[in-house]
């Protein structure tokens, strides 16, 4: 509650338009529903611009389909659930409307359309990082951003990279994805002039490490404008593309 | 050089306006100076929105006053130098003009003028982390980005964070700056709903192991819209702080 | 055995009240029962205030069993099993009296009703972590203190947190569980007076490297007031947090 | 600020014996004095039972000093200041009154006479351990707890340890100081009965990694009732056992 | 497309043979075909050397099919295909001419006789390493190289590996592939004077570490004319084994 | 070969009882039998003490049964076959004469009694360190030593290792088993005078990082005459066991 | 000594021209000079095709020069002496016939003219990885290769890499040497048909973690034909790229 | 005390010739000398046959001096001090009799000529690891062992290490010495039939990791009768060979 609010709120009880028990639940009230097994956020999206998120994994289907309820209860749309195996998903089917990707692991309840605006890029390094990808995009379509693949443009074959330039040099905001040795976010950063994500993967041989390799070489970046990300989080980087994709101009 | 440049330039090929040695320089010309010690890029303002920045550390002071030179000669203004030690910084004074800041080893050259735009918010754990936080903020600041600083407001004294909530609601971009857990970006990536910019730092005891604690930390960072910089890399998260902030509109 | 008992039992030496070879025995008897696989500590209880614990990962049935029996042979009551999977526990069922519970692979063999008393809080980041938080809500119950439970309530939704902030201050010792980044002990401990022991959990994506990115941010947690227990280790939680809530006042 | 306060507040608001700018300055204001560099935490004696720390390493002694000034005109005593150099320490000698250990690299700014009670027991392995286990050992005795010492009773030589067994057993809390193998606080757990405080040190030969297999060796302690804090950080332990030692019983 | 044939095609623009657009095709074309999941590059045996090689591992046998086909459409010969999975070499059979080893996990499909020339040794320091070792050896006699295995040979047993001295050193190049402590390289660099290329392998013990100590104790070798590849890429060794045994001489 | 059998040799090649063909054959001649998989050292026995071991994992039963089968036919009894499965086992019974254990996965082929001689002793800190220490105790058994178990002695519960004081006192050289924090040859170094090797386990919670947490902590060890092996190599410590304890007095 | 040369020797025996002393001697003679503090290699210049190098870091002036002049002795040349910091070289002036480079902190002892011959291409990312580029270049050149310089060519500015594409393609072999994310041998081993040493650097910022990131990433490159040598192993690169550079062709 | 001693004295309190304070006396007494600073342990010559060693770093030299003392007053002979650098040890002339090496920084005090017996032998791979080697050796020797030193014989030269064989088989006991890669344990494990004790050392390039790379390739030793003690851990290594090396046959 910011100040001026709170000042608004503790006129009105000066007023006796709101009593102090009221003012008080108003002022502590906890913004989230209490399910027993998980405290569902329903001020997020005002707060943050999204819905809460489902993290899928570790979550029985029960308790998946116990949250999506209480969104839907309030009116919620396009819920994500990440990380949202074809065993959950076969066990949650049907109980509520839902988009689904199994490369991706990821579902949309309650979807809705919605324009799709501005532009994302995800450029991948490999086929290998397909399921990293498609949770970075679909995460990104299913918040309202409008997406463009460049799959298997690795830095060892440079020409399939600087063929892609053009939707490189148009995207507001670029999701670089790579696995091996990481090196496509630095050469992708240094050929345009807006933020690019780092997604690692955890694809590869042996000293990968299960994509620490990655991560480390990404952290060390040559190029500017270019940050980071979890390993194989998808999700995250396709998140706040969106967000940074969405952004309004200075006033 | 884009396909529409080059279909132009391959008209006046045709039509005889331009020679085909003329051609042929413009498609392979290199687009940098060669001082021998290095590769001036003098491109990089039009492709990347920025001059080349010069990462001080590891050259000396004639040949950082050389790549200046170099790149005053074609009018660059406002020139970031790096991890410029103060002992450097006094072998060059005087050579150009310039603006230093020796908390955060920072030189603009050959500084201008310019309107500070927007809203970037820089926000430290501790009083430890003032040296990557100035770098972070003087970038932002020399590339055109107006900075608020929120210091010394760690998740140990929440209130002191909270304190300052209206400052990170108006940011458009936040840099969160934290040794020791590195708890502060997720703290604050859950309060905002612009993008955070984690810079974890080598301050901190024992097992922060230079920085990898609050680095691994902030890359496990349960809230969404938070990425992640190399550690003590303030200039970087200052440079991408600045691009997020001077983002246009979707038209 | 304590100088006062060894000076006692000597003196009954010299007078003849005890024979030189029982008070051999007496002063290096061990005090354990030897089964071949396993030598149960009888003098436990006396020296640490709660009976041995049995790791039951690793143990046959067979083994469990036979520690068990040993133990109740000698009247010991609320005998902590722990890591005890459920197929094992299927195996146990009805040779000795048990309470089991799934989601902590914890059970209590011998179970006695005692009163619970004092006030421990297990608090949790996240739906994920709740068989580390059982296994220490459960041992804390097991062993004798009353335990309150606020789950699910990460710093990314800090109004989660603050609304049970009414159970964090009345109690004496608090239990904060949590993956990812790990983030929740700093928070807590900043909020509270009484000591915070943090367990670190396994759950995370790509570079929680299995519980280690939690495990140092907290270990660099800038609170004071906090120490850690190691990845998952539930038990070890509530056992020292029971030992600290009993704690008597100082005479 | 409770529940119960805020209701109380409010019926003021509206019985007029409290402007509403009063009660939003109340509720919202911020309970620290910011000096600029550093926010000082004023609200910190009540909230947590002990005077914020001042973490000397990385502030200038101008720094410094400011911030005990600013504690000092609350009336604030016994103000710890960690990791305080020597050569800092001579800066700040004579600006405020002041007792500095240089073994410990501890000070305690503004100092006054209080009854020690309890006990709390500081173990080392080493004589090389010696700063840490001071500034455990000074920590403790600064906010009110007696602190007994016993100093190179290493496990390699077990009788020396069992000497002082006495001592161990008559403490409230242990704080247990090791480098090398880090193997003392798990033979110290296995003798008493009250929560201990393992603190590994970075003293050691090679593969001692700065102090990482002494923190691991810890973190895998087969003794039930220990926890472990940073590397080095006997403050932490200090803090922590004065707490514990500290306590009341229940009612 | 080097310098003098971009002049030649401009001039070709001039004198009106070719078209400014087919000339754009030509600069910019992509040279490579899409296949939605892949990009197959067509120019890398003309740049390289060597076609594409399929990395198995990851792709589905309908993706793998895809890319030979488009790979033989253009009479292609010799494709290896690495990491490939016997189940799903049995998917892929009789639907392209193929040749398979299971021991190495590795097909050549559209195989065509070839001579072998030149001389590469795959020297191995036990069994157990077998796998890594003949996807060296066929990867190189795919491309074109002689290979000579000495298997069996590690340094425990010195005689063994001096018995087969001659093999080494009549070799252009040696590929040395070994796991636990990985010291067979240094000795056979130390014995020869041909370029040598160590492979360490994920076979042994705990502190093994997947590969790592042998990794590390390669990159380490005392002996000069020792490079290393990454752990288990028995198919970059024999690549780059082929590639230097292939040399011609200095003209 | 020695100088003085080089030296016979060429007396008997210019002599003419030799020929130069029969010399160079037994100067180079390879002490091992090549059966394309493996090379079977029959020179190590006279070597090395003991005949070749054979390390089960990763060779199939049938290349096993070819070594065991070459080595029988020049009379080699004992033969150790380490780390081999039940599944392989039982694919190898009746082939030769063996016996097995399948707690320490250690088969002893062509089996004959030996007196067993001098004392070994086997120290584990708990029950699930079981198959490492039955394979150290084996091996050594198999080689000829007499060998005196002390199970579940670890230092949380010290009386339980000093009742057992005398039989480690007896002991010629220790084998100290531990996971977790590996504290347990640190404490039985500092008891004893004989060398004690310590083989950590990958046994234990989170942190103990598969067994390293162990190794670092004994590597680390303040006890003298303390050596350390590869983790879970119960092998490694009975072989070197073993061959300490055989000793024979300096002449 | 290889089996013809051992029968020609016996058989020189045989027929008397040699005694067997003689022949025992030269069969088992040390081929090295023993100094006391080392033992020169006086053989591997006829075994590896190129003299010993010394490794100045770690020896006194004193030892190198004593090494030097044993080497002079027997009329080696241009032998190379690495890691020889100002100081020493101060110490050793005048001694011998020399030529140092501070850059590379390399000597070449007794100097001599000899004909450059093929092409070695050292190629860098940056203007701060100068040091170990010299070391790799100066190397190759004192050994016999044409080395041509492509310095400040990272990946992050491409351009700058391409315009220096013809320098690459005429290479025999390519060193390749990058700190920070180690992307540029991945980008270089795509564009050229040579082998390609790859050199990581401990230039970087944080998380560069001494050179490691590179390492790892190099490690994982996914461009085929790269090998790595270890971290500012200038000289390793160097030396290995001569001995494929100077690679005769198939007879 | 021995179960009979103990049994001994309680007859002698029975008879009378103890009294019960004498022998709680005998029973509990501090075996050792309390100094403050350091407790120093005179039971351990007896229990360990060796008299306690002093680790010189981190204590002063007064503190070392007054340890010295309190050894000596008990007639103590050749008491090791280690680490002790050439400041301290000036510090200390004159003030007991010493015997000081200043390449091993290992002092001998109160030295007494004794008869030198066995055989240990110390090998080393380079020049560099000369500082550890001496530590080794010297410890033995103060000891009472016979030492032979083998230096400079790395595996890159096995001729170097093979000239040496007979100094190796006539060892007792070998102590190998190596940085960088670490494997001259494993070509001397392979060789011979005494226990070889690996010490790996801190010398090396980039990824020696401060020894690390050499401990791991020791610890994944494939020749058995190898263990390893902590990296550049001299003292450990010449402390267990001498107790081997003066091992006493079975009787």
């Amino acid at each position: 509650m910011e100040q001026r609010e709170l000042l608004a709120l503790l006129e009105r009880v000066r007023s006796g338009s709101a009593s102090p028990e009221e003012a008080a639940a108003l002022i502590g009230s906890p913004a989230y529903e209490d399910l027993g097994y998980a405290r569902v956020d329903h001020h997020r999206a005002q707060r943050q611009g999204a819905a809460e998120v489902i993290f899928g994994q570790g979550k029985t289907a029960e308790q998946i389909a116990g949250i999506v309820r209480s969104m839907m209860d309030r009116g919620t749309k396009n819920i994500l659930i990440t990380r949202l195996s074809p065993e959950k998903e076969a066990l949650l089917r049907g109980r509520f409307p839902c988009r689904y990707s199994e490369a991706a692991q990821l579902a949309v309840a309650n979807p809705a359309k919605r324009p799709l605006t501005g532009s994302v890029a995800v450029v991948s390094a490999g086929t290998s990082d397909l399921a990293v990808c498609e949770e970075a995009a679909l995460t990104a379509e299913a918040l309202g951003s409008k997406v463009e693949r460049v799959y298997d443009a690795g830095v060892a074959g440079l020409h399939r990279l600087l063929a892609s330039l053009e939707v490189l040099e148009r995207a507001r905001c670029i999701v670089a994805v790579a696995g091996m040795e990481g090196a496509l976010p630095s050469v992708v950063g240094g050929l345009v002039s807006c933020p690019v994500i780092a997604v690692p993967t955890s694809v590869g041989y042996g000293a990968s490490l299960g994509g620490l390799a990655a991560l480390l070489s990404m952290l060390n970046s040559c190029a500017s404008g270019v940050s980071v990300v979890n390993i194989d989080n998808g999700f995250g980087a396709g998140f706040l593309a969106h967000r940074i994709n969405q952004m309004e101009g200075i006033q």
